[in-house]
């Protein structure tokens, strides 16, 4: 059976193209698409993760419409998908709530389109999400990626997807459904 | 080494909601997000095929600011991504350029959200693509998929992701990464 499993959106702290730390904005196709894909998934929770007040707007603003407004009547599956999405505003609020409501500590997975040391590979990410009894939470990054603070954090690192292509430069959209495709696969 | 692979986004004919022919909006994001899934993947081409003069101008202005103009300047990778692109205005016509570059007619695969009888799985699909000597095309559908007079000219259909999932409406970006995804891997 298909572990718990919950992913997470970051768009504070990443990278900006100058390698420093910034608060990127959010995009509506990220909330939608993600959303879609975690919900074909079975993934438990769809977290965004921003600290800007004027970005959370933006998230509250298509939760509102189509979770609670006409939106569904319009699309169901569209509302079924968005229901998964949690609005929060630093990682250290998702894992209190992933704790608050396990009693458990996720096992959390950093990806990234650079190469790493100690890096595992999907086959081996796979395993230790149908094995453990953990909730596990794989993080996604916006903008030019992670920093280290939030690597630091992670029990796992995730290799890159197409990381011997001379181009690796995906969607997070494309990435993320990629990388829970790889752990996941067509497990129920 | 990888084979000759391409693939299609189709915007005609596409089914409408009731399920009659129509021909879809160009989505800004489906040319960006699945040219840079394709340069990522190693794919020749990414037809864009849109029969509609409007729609069809949506695509050369992307294109004109990406390919040709100050976008390269901007961020060369997405130039580099949207090269990949070409404006086709029936399917027709992209089996002929491609009949016309390499001599040989294209192995077609259909892709859909719904169960199709004789469907292929993705061990079989990625078999054929590793071992055919002819080009492989690859069709996506937006709106609500394609019909039947599409799935006619195609030699196999694959399998829907996630069809034993109660849900699998993937957008068609999350879609097209996946499918490229199963049948390419990590081959370059």
């Amino acid at each position: 059976m298909l572990s718990d499993v919950r992913i997470a959106l970051i768009h504070y702290p990443v990278l900006g193209k100058d390698g420093k730390i910034i608060s990127s904005a959010v995009t509506n196709l990220d909330i939608h698409d993600i959303a879609r894909t975690a919900r074909s998934y079975g993934i438990k929770k769809y977290y965004v993760v921003t600290n800007l007040p004027a970005q959370q707007e933006v998230v509250k603003a298509v939760l509102k419409y189509w979770v609670d407004g006409i939106g569904k009547e319009q699309n169901i599956s569209r509302t079924e998908a968005l229901q998964l999405v949690e609005l929060k505003s630093y990682i250290e609020d998702v894992i209190e709530t992933i704790e608050a409501e396990t009693n458990k500590k996720p096992l959390m997975f950093f990806t990234s389109a650079k190469k790493r040391n100690n890096s595992i590979s999907y086959e081996e990410g796979r395993e230790i999400v149908r094995s453990t009894d953990r909730p596990v939470l794989v993080l996604f990054g916006t903008s030019w990626g992670m920093p280290q603070e939030l690597l630091d954090m992670c029990d796992y690192v995730l290799e890159p997807v197409r990381a011997r292509s001379d181009y690796n430069h995906l969607s997070v959209r494309a990435a993320a459904a990629i990388i829970i495709d790889r752990l996941i696969g067509e497990e129920v």
